[in-house]
């Protein structure tokens, strides 16, 4: 738009230089000042941010990433630029995985790939993510317009497709195969796949294409009335694959869809899948970046804010023929994998530290012994650095303000309520 | 831009007639079909979406609100509709306040209040919601603009200010009293108000504010490592304050910020911050619309998925001379409370029906004798109407697999694994 703008502001000079009556210049002029106003507007349009080489962990606003280096400091991972190195997949880019994939791009993932066929509907408006102007976009194409302007540092593919279909899922499958982005990585062509899908059939496709690529995965799903969810982590062989423990009753040769009732439609609300969505990319940045326990099975009722866990052995009757080949292979390699733990175990054991663990020591902790504390004067020991001061007083003062006057936090009758509300008066 | 291009056209128009040398008028009209080609340019940005009169459940892809409608279909919620009647107060719009606006936009909350005075920066981009674009705008401004964009059917007041200072405090005082939006709403002009800041002098703010108005709220906090999080609800009087149990150790007389060391920064995480955020949304949620239970506390532990919950009286030795008066007028109305919470009980007990507990049936549930249920052929009893077929083999095909090749989930030895292989294998 301001090159066009830029050449009516040529067009109108040229147009002045032929004019002999200058009682015309003065609409020419007019007309250029409009020009240059709309150039300006033109230019105030959102500009993207550039590229960054590398992620600095420099505390400065105009750093993307320095809240994400801080867990560097703060010593709960040992090395975060490694998330540039991993490639996750997501299937399905609707109320869970739009929001997966917008957490893992502002995390500076390396790369991201993305599958939907559906279209954005002003129905979605009720979840995070989708803006009314992309109504009508596919919400792969939507997804990687909103996701690159927000960090350009992430590579993006999208792919438009069904996975249920036999040409759909073929694509699924040598696009998760593809290894151009990091050729050295051993397996498949992704870290991680991320299912956000909300049928059966869906996952069933995944499941079938994660245990042929032994590609470990995350399910991840929400109720039909919006108030529970679940995500869940599949190792194939190592744990239940989705065909391992399938769904007691489900469709068969009709479309999932045409099952439900004409004029009902599932529920949805932004916050339990924000929250399932946020329990699943947490979950990949633990899997991914090594730290925490990597959940195995996490519910989320939020009706009774409940959350669940469990853990899931593989059936060793499960249709999945696959699921079974990747069983066989785990049951094989048991004996030596129990053997390096066992070692690792040993060898650690031989290297417990004589010394303090901490060489540093920046908070100046020391054990104390009690008998010393004790004897030591409260108000020395109690003393605290300039600028900071203690917002309750200290235990001896509690001490003799309960033994003055004992207040109770439970009362049977009114006179016991009497006397609380007289101490409160006191 | 659009009206400046129209207007564009007719001066061209105007110029034109008062030309009359014809040779002049090709130049004309190069410009006009440049300012119509604008035109078309102009009409394709964004366009947002009109105002809503009633929410209305009607199953349309066009429907922004059909699915949150649905949840009364579900039997979750009695009456959504009654959302567009709240205001909700939100202060500090920062990783967790700028999630939580959203998400209750996207519900269609009737009005928000949003509070703070801090700018966008790209440091900000490792959490939801802000745009690299936006860096330079206030928080407050930033938000109101994608805010109305994706819900212009929300009520949205911005106050760009400090609540800490003398001014901001008064300003925030007297637009949470402010009635003009429900004038027959008792107590204060808010249904709720939502602390999302990161700091204890804005959190005290808040604090003395909701004691002085008797206002109920909601407390959230992230933790500096980024890997934990709470929201906790506060009723003047009736839990505790949060001056009822401070934190142990505060800033006192100087900035907080500046008691950190150079060059380190909190970390934080998109992940945390949209668990906490929809965590906190999905109790206002429960609080406002009366569904599910509505927690007290509860904490997010994200390294070990632990999500503690706990219950806080108030103390009877609250700093807060605020809080200590509403724990007077609590005591004092205890009494009547508990003698109305009786009467509905008794009252309730007296309604139990005695027929049917739902005359409709939908579903065709019936109590089946276990007898019964064991004379039964099983192959009609498991009948499944059209389209619908068992994932699993009926239970007695199980049961004749294991007797037949016993399977187990455990060995000790070599032996026992190559059991379960060629079982496997069989």
């Amino acid at each position: 738009m301001e090159a066009e703008l830029k050449e009516m502001l040529n067009d109108l000079d040229s147009l002045k230089q032929s004019l002999p009556d200058p009682s015309n210049h003065a609409s020419i002029h007019k007309l250029q000042s409009r020009v240059e106003h709309l150039t300006k507007l033109a230019k105030s349009a959102p500009v993207r941010r550039t590229k960054v080489q590398d992620m600095s962990a420099e505390v400065v606003d105009s750093n993307p990433y320095s809240r994400l280096m801080a867990l560097q400091r703060m010593g709960i991972v040992e090395n975060y630029e490694r998330i540039r190195d991993f490639s996750v997949a997501i299937v399905g880019i609707g109320g869970v995985g739009s929001v997966a994939a917008e957490m893992l791009t502002r995390c500076g993932i390396g790369r991201l790939l993305l599958y939907d066929y559906d279209k954005v509907e002003l129905a979605n408006m009720n979840r995070l993510f989708f803006r009314p102007e992309q109504v009508g976009m596919t919400k792969t194409d939507a997804a990687s317009q909103t996701l690159s302007d927000i960090n350009p540092d992430v590579v993006l593919e999208s792919f438009t497709l069904n996975i249920t279909t036999v040409q759909g899922f073929e694509t699924f499958m040598s696009s998760l195969r593809n290894k151009s982005f990091c050729p050295n990585k051993e397996g498949s062509g992704v870290d991680l796949v991320l299912s956000c899908v909300d049928n059966y059939e869906a996952r069933m496709a995944v499941n079938q294409a994660c245990n042929e690529l032994n590609q470990t995965w995350m399910e991840s799903g929400v109720s039909e009335d919006a108030v529970s969810g679940h995500i869940q982590l599949l190792i194939p062989g190592e744990t239940a694959c989705f065909a391992c423990a399938p769904p007691l009753v489900v469709a068969s040769g009709v479309d999932e869809r045409t099952l439900k009732r004409e004029g009902v439609c599932a529920a949805s609300l932004p916050t339990t899948m924000g929250v399932v969505a946020g329990l699943l990319v947490q979950n990949t940045l633990k899997f991914l970046l090594q730290f925490g326990h990597v959940s195995p099975y996490l519910g989320y009722n939020s009706l009774k804010d409940f959350f669940p866990t469990m853990e899931m052995r593989p059936n060793p009757q499960c249709s999945n023929a696959a699921c079974l080949e990747r069983q066989k292979e785990c049951l094989l390699a048991k004996p030596a994998k129990d053997a390096a733990i066992r070692a690792k175990m040993e060898a650690e054991a031989l290297l417990v530290p004589e010394g303090p663990l901490h060489d540093d020591n920046e908070w100046n902790i020391s054990v104390v012994d009690d008998e010393e504390l004790e004897r030591t004067d409260a108000t020395s020991s109690d003393a605290l650095p300039e600028g900071l001061t203690r917002e309750l007083p200290p235990a001896d003062e509690f001490q003799k303000f309960s033994a003055a006057e004992p207040t109770t936090t439970t009362f049977d009758d009114i006179e016991e309520l009497r006397k609380q509300l007289d101490a409160l008066n006191a």
